[in-house]
């Protein structure tokens, strides 16, 4: 009935400039850009991907895992046949089919009394990140504090919701307290809203350092005595060898100062997407009275993902229940791997670089993370090269300055590597370092 | 350490005066308030809810999709144990590593050629409509359209994304071709820049109505003169008895005019939250060279949800490879139970209702859902009523006009209940209706 021929047909097409400021930000092709580089090279040895280790997936831990969930609704719920069914098949509830395991495991892990009510169970800790920032920001004169460098994660979270991130600094032990309090006073001297300070205090991504617990204490005082809201990201602390875990801001808190995000991404599996919000705090002055900062997160949820798949719940409620709700106990084997990959790779580059002048790392008592500083420039161009010629990858620092900072430094990975690859990835960073500073000591 | 005693620590609290603007529109509530009726009284009969047929669920059923998708992964992909392991486990593709059989099965049921690298799997059609939102909404003067009653979630969606929505009259068949072209122009000339019109032709909720073919293509055509993007919206199209479907607006559209939103939560299950977009629009002008919307909403979705999970993928994908990637086919049984209880409502309201003085209804061909009009208020005082007195639930309509409209009308959903169900629930609908005509009758 229309005749013209296809070839004449003009085509829609957007123009970059008319989309939403966020998509123009390097920010958000971080993420892209560095799996593109994997991605070319795929024999290349990584120290890039932030990624869980691999050794111990087998599919069948999955189906056991749901067998296990839907005992337990069956056996301890006492739900029907059909009622376990519906409860996997059939949307559920916006806070989650899990709440309660996640409630449980968080007293049983880090001594966090948390209410039910209070945890909204989120696609992965990045949705609770958006969940909060979205509901914190209601004007152009908000922002939000956060440590430099940061995860690219919360900088991705608050680019969507015209958030602008307003930087503190990174001392020896995470975020600097001083520098933290300064800004603070200055921001609001001069006319901006802050509606909360993100801080990592376990093993941050990417510096990997944790906060000493006096510095958390310190900073719950200065929250309390500056009336600012934390929002504590914890996706590393329970993977943490040492006899004893330092508490965690959230545990500390008696004053309910902690938005306490968490992950079951690197503790649970990264596949099932599951992450979740502690969000116990009053809002006051609503229409339809007093309720918890939960449930007004619970329903801007409503409108963005509906609610966590079921099914993915399910899978990390079996793993849960196989552990008697503690994470820590579930990972007590990877918790072996990350501690002796961490401690490979730090004898590994003082065997092989602890002579060359410039040239220095962190060293960090868990996570997943080692900086190392060196005097020449860390580019994505290096990057390429490294790849191409050396066959290794590794994250250049500047994607966690917002390309502001770090060009001297590049952040290894150490979780996903057996020791042999990590050896032979050393060799060739060391490789790659030493090209690098041949002009350097030929010049001197 | 600290020695204040518990009871004296203040406690922090949000103003829900500072929050995002979007926590204090109604439309926000509808789905909890209406949930919350629900809970109140879990035995009431409920023509309420837009959920799938339950009868056919069966746990055993994942499972045997979890290995046909592993199955695939390891004989038609070539990929070994351990990478099919990651797969389920790890992190994956943003764009959603079913996204070919996403495409292939638009081919199947819709004659819609995608491009695979064009289609973003999302968490449930609710995040699609997200992404391209907040991507195509970059200042104050921008708006969308949409039809007037028109599906919460996108109500909600725009008001997280900070966009209006201009209403659109909905007619006998969906929505005004007419009043969408007025409307547009005059918006233009008013300044605003209009970024797509959302649209869904087939079995609009909460309507239930369809578009003629013929206004399709008119609205194709507008589209192109106007030079207006459109959203179409396809939840229930496939679910037709009819020997033959409507083709969609997207498989009609030579120029890349349609942004399509597909869902399977009514075809795939609701548990998997799995939907997609199809956004094949060639970007330009960005610092990057030209790409797809889908990269665009592929960088917005890394920082929002990161990627969709794997492990409701994999179900997805299970049940589509056992359908030869038909869910037309998949929901045979299920196409049958909707066209059987639609009838057996139809009937039932003109057995029960058909000789009261302005208690009417539309006739819908397909769908979950048929209005009725009455001559009383429909408000949610009367739904609690309703719930309470009668034991019946259904949905006030107007939820769907963000209550400036729709309060003399009732939503009844057909989906999921038993025949006998139906027959008892329809007793009571119009024992309410009797009930609320009494007084008019005996002034009369």
């Amino acid at each position: 009935m229309r005749e013209i021929p296809e070839s004449e047909i003009a085509r829609a097409e957007l123009d970059a400039a008319t989309l939403h400021a966020s998509l123009g930000d390097t920010s958000m092709e971080s993420m892209n850009l560095l799996n593109e580089v994997a991605g070319t090279y795929p024999d290349a040895i990584s120290f890039a991907a932030g990624r869980p280790y691999e050794g111990f997936y087998d599919v069948a831990l999955i189906h056991e895992y749901l067998r296990t969930f839907c005992a337990h609704l069956r056996d301890d719920l006492g739900m029907s046949q059909a009622a376990v069914a519906r409860a996997l098949f059939q949307y559920g509830d916006t806070k989650g089919v899990i709440a309660g395991l996640v409630a449980r495991s968080l007293a049983v892990d880090e001594g966090i009394e948390a209410a039910p009510e209070s945890v909204v169970v989120t696609v992965g800790c990045q949705e609770a990140m958006f969940l909060v920032l979205r509901a914190l920001r209601a004007g152009d004169r908000d922002a939000l504090l956060a440590p430099s460098p940061t995860y690219v994660g919360l900088t991705g979270a608050a680019l969507l919701a015209d958030l602008p991130v307003l930087p503190v600094r990174t001392g020896e032990q995470g975020i600097d307290l001083d520098d933290l309090a300064d800004r603070l006073r200055r921001e609001r001297a001069a006319g901006r809203r802050v509606r909360a300070c993100y801080v990592t205090p376990d093993f941050a991504n990417p510096v990997g350092v944790s906060m000493p617990v006096a510095d958390r204490h310190r900073l719950l005082d200065l929250a309390a005595a500056e009336d600012l809201l934390l929002l504590e990201d914890n996706a590393y602390g329970l993977l943490n060898s040492a006899a004893e875990r330092p508490p965690t801001l959230k545990a500390l808190d008696k004053g309910q100062r902690v938005v306490y995000l968490g992950s079951f991404a690197k503790t649970g599996m990264p596949g099932a997407r599951v992450g979740y919000v502690v969000a116990g705090q009053r809002v006051t002055g609503g229409r339809g009275g007093d309720v918890l900062l939960a449930d007004e997160l619970s329903k801007i949820k409503s409108m963005l993902t509906v609610n966590t798949p079921p099914i993915a719940q399910a899978v990390i409620g079996g793993k849960l229940l196989t552990h008697g709700c503690s994470m820590a106990a579930a990972n007590r084997r990877e918790t072996e791997v990350y501690r002796r990959n961490l401690q490979q790779v730090l004898d590994g580059l003082d065997r092989r670089l602890g002579d060359r002048a410039g040239v220095s790392w962190n060293a960090p008592t868990g996570g997943f993370f080692v900086v190392v500083t060196v005097p020449f420039t860390v580019d994505d161009a290096l990057l390429a090269h490294a790849a191409r010629r050396h066959g290794v990858l590794f994250t250049p620092m500047h994607h966690f300055y917002g390309s502001t900072a770090g060009h001297h430094q590049l952040r290894l990975s150490i979780s996903t590597l057996a020791p042999e690859r990590i050896e032979q990835g050393l060799d060739r960073i060391a490789a790659l370092v030493d090209e690098c500073l041949a002009p350097r000591a030929a010049g001197a």
